[in-house]
């Protein structure tokens, strides 16, 4: 079956700023979305601190679960931007100015009139082996090592490095999913719900409660890669909210 | 030093929805300033998929290292909700209805005049051993099991069980911080700032880059639980942007 093979990954978000609470995340549901429209698995994610033996620790850990791994943020030009080097060490590798990085940097600073100072050329500091990862708007590249893709923080970039990134993935067959939402709480969905489930384990159905006047409503989300599997749940799922209703379960 | 012995804390957010990209988290954020204010130090977050065993050792891997773990997701009525189940296995005890939370849930489904379904009933298993968090706004109860506290999903009950939570946690000094912005692209300022960083390791800095007309500017953010270190630290930030000034550093 397709949803066996299809390719799995893991987001790695890299940054003491999110865990503070100064920065509120916004890349992992970009990628989560991304993922999706690959038909790629999206199954697990990461924050970690800006330490050097977390990050790399993280990074082993999802490299060798997943098909691919990406990271965002702590690629820049400061003192506590420190993924190039723990990538490196996680790979067992060592890091040092790739010379295509360098050439873009400077071919770039030159033309925006900016000086080459050396926490510029921080961000040409490649572990050895890895490929670039273009980055069409602040030129300072990206680093493709392995399984593993570093990708910026600052969401603006980090998209534009997914979408040089994509065309390099193995694609899955997409996840398909139809969803309905009723006014009726979890508690009245939940049994028939789950004998919907069991009928049909080749779609994964998920209810998420949302707030009325009076209590709960609930959306019901059915996914499946196999389009007739998905149809046929769903019309269960429909005759289900039907019988529901009728049975007066309906808040407002 | 306080630093040193400050409690610490994980996130461990579950759910399909998150790593789908259907639900955009935000309760990452809210936790992080919550732990922020309390003198906490947030470490690490991570995000797991309804499944059964990896709930449960991220659990494991996360209470193992850190003071405190705080969950979200997965403790509703309907089949995908499997949070309680894993953390039981994750302590390897039982779990089974709980008369306090049956007193609670049939208590409430009785003013409200909702049926008492073994799908609502669901809620009221809780593993062995284990305390009640309170749940003012729909009355199932959260969890409390060692170190690890099991919270809803839904923003607004989330909320309303860290306040029941917060007065049974150990509180760290507050961190302190300080911050300046400046029209000044990173790559001017990483070469000074890390000399700042290396004079003070009391203080944590960090610079965080946003978007300007013709180019970026920096947001650097001084950190410290030691107030006299970060005063002097960030004087040394403010006068080494006015230096960065001076010389004709900023943009537009």
């Amino acid at each position: 079956m397709a949803e066996h093979t299809a390719p799995t990954a893991a987001v790695l978000l890299i940054g003491d700023e999110i865990l503070s609470g100064r920065t509120k995340d916004r890349n992992l549901g970009y990628i989560a979305d991304y993922m999706t429209a690959l038909g790629i698995d999206l199954k697990e994610a990461r924050v970690v601190a800006d330490d050097e033996s977390e990050i790399a620790d993280a990074v082993n850990a999802l490299r060798s679960k997943y098909t691919y791994v990406f990271t965002t943020g702590g690629i820049g030009p400061t003192h506590d931007d420190i993924t190039a080097d723990s990538v490196a060490r996680a790979f067992g590798v060592t890091i040092d100015h790739d010379p295509r990085a360098v050439e873009i940097l400077k071919a770039w600073y030159a033309e925006i009139g900016r000086e080459v100072t050396p926490a510029r050329m921080r961000m040409a500091r490649i572990p050895e082996g890895a490929e670039l990862i273009e980055n069409p708007i602040s030129k300072a590249p990206g680093i493709h090592i392995g399984n593993v893709f570093v990708m910026a923080g600052i969401p603006k970039v980090m998209h534009a490095m997914l979408d040089a990134v994509a065309p390099k993935l193995q694609k899955g067959a997409p996840v398909l999913s139809r969803s309905v939402s009723a006014n009726i709480g979890e508690g009245d969905i939940g049994g028939p719900l789950k004998e919907i489930q069991e009928r049909f384990p080749e779609v994964t159905i998920g209810s998420y409660p949302f707030e009325v006047r009076s209590g709960f409503g609930s959306n019901i989300v059915v996914r499946s890669r196999d389009k007739r599997a998905l149809d046929v749940a769903f019309a269960d799922v429909e005759a289900m909210i039907e019988d529901l209703r009728k049975a007066g379960k309906e808040t407002t």
